[in-house]
This record gives C-alpha cells, structure tokens and sequence, in this order.
C-alpha cells in the first residue's frame, strides 16, 4: 500500500477569478477555433504518471483540491469534480461553492459524459488537452459523447497553464547512471532484446512514454517526481535508430555522456539521437509521414491521446501493455539480488524503529508524525538510501481504519500502549524499492484486535504460501487473502498486491493481485509484487500485514503438462508481531510458517545488526521472534 | 458438466457437390446483390442456443462435423472449420479433404477474421446470416473485417437452408402448461416484475429471444430441442402489451389457451396478442417505426443481429444481461423446493444404479452404454421424469480421462473391479433440473488414484463450505477448488461449476464459477450452481465429483458493513464414496464434512427408499454412508 499525496491545505481555494479566466479561454479562438461549452481537466501527466510533479497539477490549480485522484470539468454555467470516496471528506474541504463534488461510486452520481449530456446545449464541443488524456480514456469518452451529439476536441495548449501564471517549472534534476552492478543487463542489451521482440512482431518502431519504462530502459534514474526516481523523457526505438528526447542541458554531465555512449557509440544502431524533449511530436510526425504501408509502430493504449493519434490507424492501433512493461516486471538476478540487500538494510531501520517505540511510547511524546520522521531518519542512515518511496502512513487507533491516511498537524495522534499502531512505509535505495506495513500494539491487544489480526495473518500466509500452476494470473489469488475473513464475516475493500519496481515506483504493473482487475498478465518467476491484506474497523483500529514478496519457481510433487509450479518467497524480513495474534486460531502450517518466518528474520537481518552494531535493535529482534509453541 | 452432441458418424460426409452448390448460391444475386466472396456458418440457432435442433445443424450438414462448436467458412477456393481441441480428433474423421480443419487455441491457427484478411482479394464481401450470429459477435468481426478492407454482410436468406434438400422441419412439440405448484409465481407476475424493471431502468419494449427465458417467463415447456424443455418463439413485452410469437398451431389447446388466458384476459395489460414465430422481425419492425425519439427498447447483446439491428441506435443499445436472465437465475421457494424433491428422486436413480453396478460387475457383460441405459431407466421410473438433462457421460479408466466422453459402440468399455468409473448425468423432472458427476472404484483403488481423488474433494468443499459476502461474483471461487490440486502440482483446464435451471437448461446465465469469466453477475441466495472440480489422467483416468448448490445466507460471527454473508447448500444427495479417498490427506473439517454431508444423504435419501420400498439400494446407502473415524 502507497498512500498518495494529500497536503496540509484544508481550507478552500478561491476559484472564482480563475473559473472567469478559464471561461474566458474557452471562447478564445487563439486556443481553437470555436468556443468550447466544456473543458476537461483530468489529474494526469503526459506520461499516466501516478505520480505527478507540482507543474502537472493542474486539477489541484483550478479547483484546490490535491488528492490523487480526480477530474474536473468546467462548462459555461457550472464546475464539478469527480473523486472517489478515499477524498470526499478531503475534496469537500478544499473546494470554494464554485464547485460541485461529484462523489465516484455513489448510484446517484452521473458519470462525466452523462453529466455533460444532461447539462450541455445540443452538438456542445468539450475540450481536452489530448497530452494528459490517455488514448484508452479518449476513445471510450469520445464515443460517448458523440453518440450523445456532441464532440471531443483536442485542446493543443492547455487551458490551464494559459491562465496559471506561476505555474512552476517542469523539473529537470540530475541524472544518475546505474551501472551493471545494480541493473545485471546494460541499455545496449535491453535495446538489442526489445528489438527482437520488435521484429518478432512485426514492429519497426517502438514508442516509450512511460517514465519508469524510459529510465529501466536506459539504466538512469532521476528524481522529478517526489518518491519516483524518474526523469521527464520520450524515447523512440526503431530496428536502428534510438530516440531520446530529453532537457538536454542533462545531458553534459560525462558520466551521463559516458554511460549513454554519446560520443563514441559503439555501434551505429546502438547510437543515441539525442532531442528536445518537447519535440517528441514534431519527430513522431516526421517517423510516420515516412512509414511505408508495411510498417508497424508499437505504442501503449495508455500513452497520451496526442502521441497516439500521430500515427496512422493503419500503422498500429495502441495495445494493452508494452513490451518494456513486462520486461521490467520480470527482475533479473543481479534485481532480485538488490531487492534482497535493500529489505535487509530496511528490515534493520524498521526493527530499529520498533525497538525505540517500544521504550519511547510509554513516556509519552512521540506521534504518528514523530515516528514517522523517526523511521525516515533511520532509513536515510542505511547505505545508499534516496529517499522515501511514498508518504509514510503512521497511524493509531482510528486513524488506522482510514486506508490511505497520512498524518496531518491536525490529524496527528499520540502513540500510547493502548492502541494499536500501523505504519505502512518504504524506501528507495539505489539497489532496491521497499515497501512494508506492519501493525504493532506496544501494550496488551484486546481479544478482538487479535482476532482481527489474525484473520488477516491468516489471509496473509494463504498468498505467501500459495502454489499455483505457471501461467496463472494475480487476481486469481486473491480470495485466498479473504477466505479467513470471509469465514467470519469481515473483508477488506482493497486489492491485495500490486508490483513494485526494482529503485524505481513502488507501484508498477503489469501484474498484481487484486480482484478488480481480469486482464493482468500471468505471473511468472521473478516478478515481485506485494502481500497485504488487511481488516479495518471504522472509528477503532486498522490492520494491515505486507510483505513484498518475489514470485519463485516451486518444486512440487506431480507436473501436470510439464506446466511447472510457482510460488513466493518473502523479501521482507521484518518480524510479524506474536503479541497481535491469536495463536490458537491458527493450523499447525500456519504457525510452522510464521516460526519459519521470523527465525528467518532472526538469522538474516540479526546478522546485519551485528555487522552494524546496532546493539538494541537486536536485542528486540531476539525477542520478538521467539517461537510460538 | 454436460456433454455435447457428438453422435455416431466417425466417417467423413462427402461435400464436393454440396460445396459445388453453395459456392453457386454465393454468386446467385437472388440471395445478394452482388456476389459474396466468403461465407460464414456458425453453430447456432436463431435463439443463441447451447444445444440445437437437426434443422438448425447447419454446419455439421456443410461439413459433417457434429460436435457442439465450431465455425465453418467456405470461400470461391477454400473450406475451412475452426473447433477447439476437445474436438480435434473427431473432426478430423468427419470432414472430408475438401475441408481444413482450423485448431483453436494452437499459436499457429489464424482466427476467422486473420485467416479471411489473409486469402480474400482486396475489398471483399463476407457473407453470414444475420439470423445465427449474436450482435455481439457481428460487432467484432465486422470491425476487424472492415480494418481489413472487406466487409460483413447480412444475407437474410440462409445459403445453406438453400442447397439442402432433406432438411428437417422445424419441431413443433406439444406445449406444457405449468401451474404455480411448480413456479411459485404466475407469467402474469412475472410480467407485472420485468415492466417493473423495464420502468425502473426506462425502457418501454423489451424483446426476449433465449428460449429458456421466454418458456420461464410465460411458465411453458416444450421439447422442441433435446435435453432442453424450450419451444422456439420470440415474445415482445411492451408497457401494456404482450407479443407471443410462435407455432400457433401450438396454441390450440383448451389447456394452453386457458393457461395464457387467450380467451379471457383477466387485464388488457395482460392479454397476450399471438402472431406466428416468423413475424418476429416485421412485427419488431412496425415497433420501431412508430418509437418516439425517447423510447428504448432492452435486447440482449447475445440476441441475433438480425433483430438487434432493427432497433434504431439512437433507442437502445444491446446489453449484456437482460433482467429476465437474472430474474430466472435467482429460484423463488417453490422451485427451490421442486429442486430439492427433484434431487431427491435423481438420488435414489442413482444409488440404485450404484448398488446394481455393485453386483453386476464382477460377473461381467456391464458396459459404458448399459451402465447409462440403466441410469435412465432408473430415473424414468422416479415420478414426473421427463427426459435425460444431457447425454450421459458413463465412463471407465482411459476413458474417463475425456472430459467430454460419450460413450459410442467403438469406445464402448466394460466396467470391472480395476478401473475407475465416471458418471456425469442428469434428468429433467417437471419438479426440476439436475447435473450429478460421481467417481467410483468397485474394487480397490490405487493409492494414486485416491490421492488424485482427495484432492478433487478437498477443492470441492472448499467451494461447497466456502462462506463470502453478498455481492461475490463466482469466479472468486473458482481457485478454492484448486489450491490442493495446485499444491501437488495438478490442476484441471475447465471451469468449477455454471449455472442449473429448474426444469429448464442444465446450462444456464448468468453466473458460475469459473477461472474464465470475469463479468458473471454476483451470487445471491436462491441462485443454482454446479460445483464440479475434477483431475484427469491422460490414459489413465478421470476423477470429477459434482453436486448442484444452492445460493444460501450464512450466519457469520460478524457482518463486516452489513453486507450479510452467503455459502452453498448442496442439493444434490448421493454420497461419496469413502473408499477413494485417503482420508489421512484430509483436515478434521474435511472429514466433519463429508460425515455430515453422507449422513444426510442417509437420512433423507434413504427416507424416500424406504418410502418407495427400494431395499437393495437402501442396504448400499446405509454401508456406503458409514462415518470416517
């Protein structure tokens, strides 16, 4: 779990002045050349990042409110934002009566292209700004509204940016070089085999919009967005030619000049063109007014409508997920290696943390902010950090129930021996991502917060220790995370995992295990993806239990159709806290496996603390993985 | 699971003169204006059924293939037929080399569409009749088609109606009227309920075509298609009209006229206006003529193009589920009960058959075909049988291994004390529907066939005994009854179960569970499914062990948001045979269940044969019922 960004601001944003400017740019045939009766603004980047920089926010710049997600429309009579139940509260707060909430998931409440239908005049033109749309989004709004009259334009400046006048500057931060140390395959290689998969169906060209892709591809990383280590970027590969549009200006340093081979490539089609990065489309139009009828351009369905719709229907229609997407997902050894090297140094922080909570929290003072800022403190002391993966979530008591909380001055609680405690974090170091929740009580659990606990545990180890037949696709492990809720009647209304970068996001697809989604690919040996049921009891407590978990090879008794066996093996190693569970309700192979589970932690991450030092934490490790008999 | 047609004839048809004549008929402009370049013959009939009619075989009359699916395409130069690969080999003997046989599900086979793209000369014109292709269907491949530079057209005529000769009329079977002791609830409630939905969801015309919800809507049977008490009709319901297209000879009898009170309707909203089944499209045609601009009209999107393109776009679009589907998949108590007593008598069949297999075998002569003849001689003596629910699949060692086996005289094996038996069969009662699959060893087993087996059994009460909140969608479920399977390393590549209609299809919408579905609508109580995992052995043998579960509230410990909780309550009542299972692989709460599970089967079966004074059978329940220790 990664809780997004949800700032400080409570108070609403004063819009009026900017909803007349925005209006006012509607009916200014300087931005198209007729009035438009609708403008949309959704919360993305040109990339689908889900993340965005401050400059990309323009959702939050035209109506206040910065949850992650939601969608503003603006209509010559009315303003109205769609979110989804994680932020009524929050969006309510943040938006002046300009505004009408549209509150996502509620039966009453029309969707976009319903609403406009209902409110606007017949053959109404909306406006988008076809960057920050994705091509799926357009295509299914687009239709909508055209069976309804009216028509979806694309807006080539964005509205927003023509009223926001200071708005800031796209960030352009230092580039880092990974060398084969933490990568374990170079760019070259990873051009020369997206190429074979190219060829092998039948593309002559390859267009990456997606930031996380465009960095595992060239072996950088950046930091333009808080917690992604990525860069703003486009690249284009043909069978050989590559394409890098970026600031140049980040391109003079000479490690980054050395390590892309930009003056002295050493073979020709492993020679990087280097471009602006706005002159993608001027580039891509180029590409594709050269295209022979035979050639085939490969390019996602969630890339942005205005890359998409440069190239001729007859040259490629956009496909569920790049080939990068899925090369990335599946870690190589000298990945799965870091990955390894980054949970033990993080294991070591967080046990660090609870050791310190543990004799902290009964004198009082210490909150969810305090312990948060106390875990990124000894995060930052373990080699090679970079800083967090996400927003901590450091919760107590009733602010656990709030799935994505982060703590506020006015939210923050004091931790004490009575409630339990959930801290859902992670980091980004330069061999690996992490992310973990565990859930603490520093006092005596009451029966019920143990059961609970339990439960969840018990959902837990059901996916941890899943065998399941090669081929087999996430979600179709995801009741086994619910069936010991189920069985008492609780659930939980979140997914149960999701993949998670190699130093890069925290959240990351292909694969995942969530019963929301069919069309995830199956998952295969070496990708890495999350474990974390949980139970939350409104206005009470949270539990959540995860564990990044790498997907391994299974050896099992029989071979149906030589399909072979997979399963997961955790990569975090931070003890599951005995004191929360009740031990009885759990079967013999549940308890061997968290015996197993926290000797392991005993041996590997102990053996770290010894090596580091860290005297106390040990001793608190010793203790808190003491078998259950 | 049920079988599919897939009778006698393993030599292949002659077809060059048949195809001589269609490829004329695609040239005639009598059929179209202009001559067609391809034609497509799919499976079904006009209502989408599973199972068809001999009028409506067309494709087995075009190539001589039989089975339950496949899509023939004949062009000026080619003749090809696409079936997946429970077919392969049968096929392959029933078409003669005039044919191509296309295996689905191999990376090799082109689709349909790919294959045409492929062979026809630019701008071609494919040819299907409108009538035997579901709109969704015309949709997709009018779309891929046309990206091709062809197009799909509709040839009302059907072009192999036209080329044969002998073809069977149209059944035409006596219709059954059935009172509210069978259906709880009146046609004219149940009209009363869908304008009900139709006001709620805004539509004022609702076209049924599936002939299971028109035979449940109006409270009819007819036998019309084997195995499925359906009659061929369309109806037409309207705010205060009803249409009843169909056979009007049919509607002459006294009871039929009075059931639909033809002669006295008690209300004008309520009088039904017969017209005969081939005025379907005019009659839906003068509809549409007269729509106001705000009028809809509901179909389904598996309804025929035909009908579905003769509803303007601007009054409706075609939908997944039509409310009579679902209406009809949530059993009202009166045909729970009727379930419930038409199990019972289905169980006491079989039992018999068991205790007579018992006896029988070891002195030899007892067949694959004798043992299913004597199963349905068994159940033709039970009360209200109406007819088999599907062929039965009677099966011994190697064969047991086809998932879709029917026994024919060249296959036909005999039953001994070393092989395992599988028996998956089922009859219509006018009380009720019912699918049993049971597995069976008459003499000793081998310890791997009874791990195989416990296996199979623990995954099918991990289903039966599953408890998951109201608003869980089948295929959930569907990995329950495979985690042990899984964690041998074995697994079974068809779905877990589908749903049962009362005294209707054995295969009915639109729930299930299944690994392959994903837009199943939710479980509710008063829904009736198969719950059916089994494991096959190439060569060897085949394990399934099925029963039919109804949708039951369960009683939870907690209610997490008041969703309420559900699980499943087994109607089917034959027990289990305790001799193939190693019972040291099972927990305490397999072992509870399957105690209690046979112990019922005990009580209320062996009840009934007491009652029916049926005392062999009653000795073998009594012995085959004994308690686990």
């Amino acid at each position: 779990m990664a809780s997004q960004k949800s700032d400080t601001a409570m108070s609403p944003k004063i819009t009026g002045e900017l909803l007349r400017q925005l209006r006012q740019a509607m009916k200014n045939c300087k931005f198209y050349s007729e009035p438009i009766q609708a403008y949309i603004v959704p919360s993305g980047d040109a990339h689908q990042s889900e993340y965005v920089a401050p400059c990309d926010c323009r959702r939050e710049f035209i109506c206040g409110f910065n949850g992650s997600a939601g969608t503003a429309i603006v209509t010559e009579q009315h303003a109205a934002m769609w979110t989804d139940g994680r932020y009524f509260l929050q969006a309510s707060q943040q938006m002046d009566n300009n505004w009408t909430l549209m509150k996502m998931g509620l039966k009453e409440t029309p969707s976009p292209e319903d609403w406009l239908s209902s409110i606007l005049p017949e053959n109404s033109i909306v406006g988008v700004d076809p960057w920050i749309i994705a091509a799926d989004q357009w295509k299914n709004m687009s239709r909508e509204l055209t069976s309804a009259g009216h028509s979806l334009v694309a807006v080539q400046d964005n509205l927003i940016d023509a009223v926001w006048m200071d708005r800031p500057e796209r960030p352009s931060t230092q580039l880092r070089t990974l060398g084969l140390e933490y990568t374990g395959i170079s760019w070259q290689d990873k051009i020369t085999a997206l190429r074979g998969k190219m060829s092998k169906r039948k593309f002559t060209w390859f267009v990456a919009t997606a930031l996380d892709e465009i960095a595992w591809l060239f072996n950088l990383r950046g930091a333009d967005i808080e917690y992604n280590p990525v860069f703003f970027a486009y690249a284009i590969v043909g069978v050989n030619t590559i394409r890098l549009f970026v600031d140049l200006k980040r391109l003079s340093a000479p490690a980054v000049r050395e390590h892309l081979q930009l003056d002295s490539p050493s073979k020709p089609e492993l020679s990087i063109r280097t471009l602006p990065y706005e002159s993608v489309y001027t580039e891509l139009q180029a590409i594709c007014a050269a295209l022979n009828p035979k050639d085939k351009v490969w390019i996602c369905d969630k890339a942005s409508c205005a890359l998409t719709q440069v190239i001729p229907k007859a040259n490629g229609s956009p496909i569920p997920y790049t080939s990068l997407c899925l090369a990335k997902a599946v870690k190589n050894a000298t990945e799965i290696q870091g990955m390894k090297v980054a949970h033990i140094k993080d294991a070591v922080a967080l046990c660090e943390l609870f050791a310190w909570l543990e004799k902290e929290i009964p004198k009082g003072g210490v909150t969810e902010i305090s312990a948060a800022d106390k875990a990124e403190d000894l995060r930052s002391q373990q080699k090679d950090f970079v800083g967090l993966s996400f927003p901590t979530i450091s919760s107590v008591g009733p602010n656990g129930a709030i799935i994505h909380y982060r703590p506020l001055p006015e939210t923050n609680r004091t931790l004490s021996v009575n409630e339990v405690y959930l801290i859902d974090s992670g980091a980004q170091y330069v061999d690996g991502t992490t992310d973990v929740t565990r859930t603490m009580h520093f006092g005596t659990p009451s029966a019920y917060e143990k059961e609970c606990f339990t439960y969840v545990l018990k959902g837990h180890i059901a996916v941890s220790a899943a065998v399941f037949p090669n081929g087999t696709k996430g979600h179709l492990l995801d009741s086994f995370a619910r069936a010991a809720l189920w069985e008492s009647g609780l659930d939980y209304l979140h997914g149960t995992g999701h993949g998670v970068g190699c130093f890069l996001n925290v959240h990351e697809g292909p694969c995942g295990i969530s019963y929301k989604t069919f069309d995830d690919e199956p998952l295969e040996a070496g990708m890495i993806v999350s474990d974390e049921p949980g139970y939350y009891e409104d206005g009470c407590f949270g539990i959540r239990i995860e564990n990044v978990v790498l997907v391994v090879p299974s050896e099992t008794k029989y071979n149906y159709r030589n399909r072979g066996s997979l399963t997961f093996e955790p990569l975090t190693l931070v003890p599951i806290q005995v004191k929360m569970m009740s031990t009885e309700l759990l079967t013999q192979k549940e308890r061997d496996w968290v015996n197993e589970y926290n000797r392991k932690c005993r041996d590997v991450i102990g053996a770290e603390m010894q090596r580091q030092g860290r005297k106390e934490a040990l001793d608190w490790l010793i203790r808190e993985t003491q078998p259950i008999v």
